[in-house]
């Protein structure tokens, strides 16, 4: 099962690709993860709006259209947020969830919150943490680490770096059931 | 000119389509607007919210194809909104201004508070006032009054209207430069 995790912004969205085997509720080794790929689709903001979203679709059905996932997670914003960004986060959305429909992926949404609590153990968790913890669950076994070597500590795939916690987030869920 | 406004919701979509002399600002009576169509896109709120973006984008493209328009106006939440309502509307707003730049039309937008000043003389004004105003600026010539007839006072048509309103609002906008 492919699943590919989006942190979806205007100015930058990540995306992180995993696959986890078709049998892992049956396994003993529930955490058998693997990194299929990770980027960020990045809008100049000096476009317009309706350019600028469409380059995240654009960019996002080329990603969809070479990885094929299975199921497409979506970070939801936390309730609270200032209008203008969730209007913002929300037009970024819609395209992603458009371009989930026009392939006939199913998307499903966690919080920032969630992903937190799944991914390094507490809400409370900080950007490090819960990138100690992507590391972790993508980094058995140990081969696979090497992929993550480049920028993994971030600055700009830091957006990317988050749409494979949510995407492994999905997977704990899945697990967890 | 052919002008395409949009009242944007994930359960109705209300759009409304004006046309306007391409010398208006050069004649003397500058508010000949006339009506070509109006409508809304209705999404069941059953389906998957992905489904019902993706009915959106199409019913809209349908639209654009159809009236060619050279502008399209969509409508802003004004600021202060709660979050929920922020993101779907958001969705909503991503996936036509999507359409837009897939047609490279211009979109623009207004708020509510905008459109009320405008349209019905009032920030205050309810929806009857600006529903009276969009009869205003429509029903001159009277000849083209025939055609708003039907459901006029509303109720299911209130977000096509609304739609209509936001593109008049534009037009008067432009007058008024």
């Amino acid at each position: 099962m492919v699943i590919l995790g989006i942190d979806p912004g205007t100015a930058t969205t990540g995306y992180g690709v995993i696959k986890i085997p078709d049998d892992i509720l049956s396994r003993e080794f529930k955490y058998d993860i693997e990194l299929i790929t990770y980027g960020n689709i990045s809008t100049p903001k000096e476009r317009l709006m309706q350019d600028r979203l469409n380059m995240i679709h654009g960019e996002l059905t080329s990603v969809i259209e070479k990885y094929k996932p299975d199921q497409m997670i979506c970070e939801m914003l936390f309730f609270g947020a200032n209008t203008k960004t969730a209007i913002m986060v929300g037009q970024a959305r819609g395209v992603i969830m458009l371009a989930a429909a026009q392939h006939r992926i199913p998307i499903q949404d966690y919080t920032g919150l969630q992903v937190k609590l799944m991914v390094a153990g507490s809400g409370r968790a900080d950007k490090n943490q819960v990138h100690d913890g992507v590391r972790k669950f993508l980094g058995t076994p140990s081969r696979r680490r090497n992929k993550l070597k480049v920028n993994w500590k971030g600055g700009h795939l830091d957006d990317a770096i988050d749409a494979l916690a949510i995407a492994i987030c999905h997977v704990l869920k899945l697990v967890a059931k």
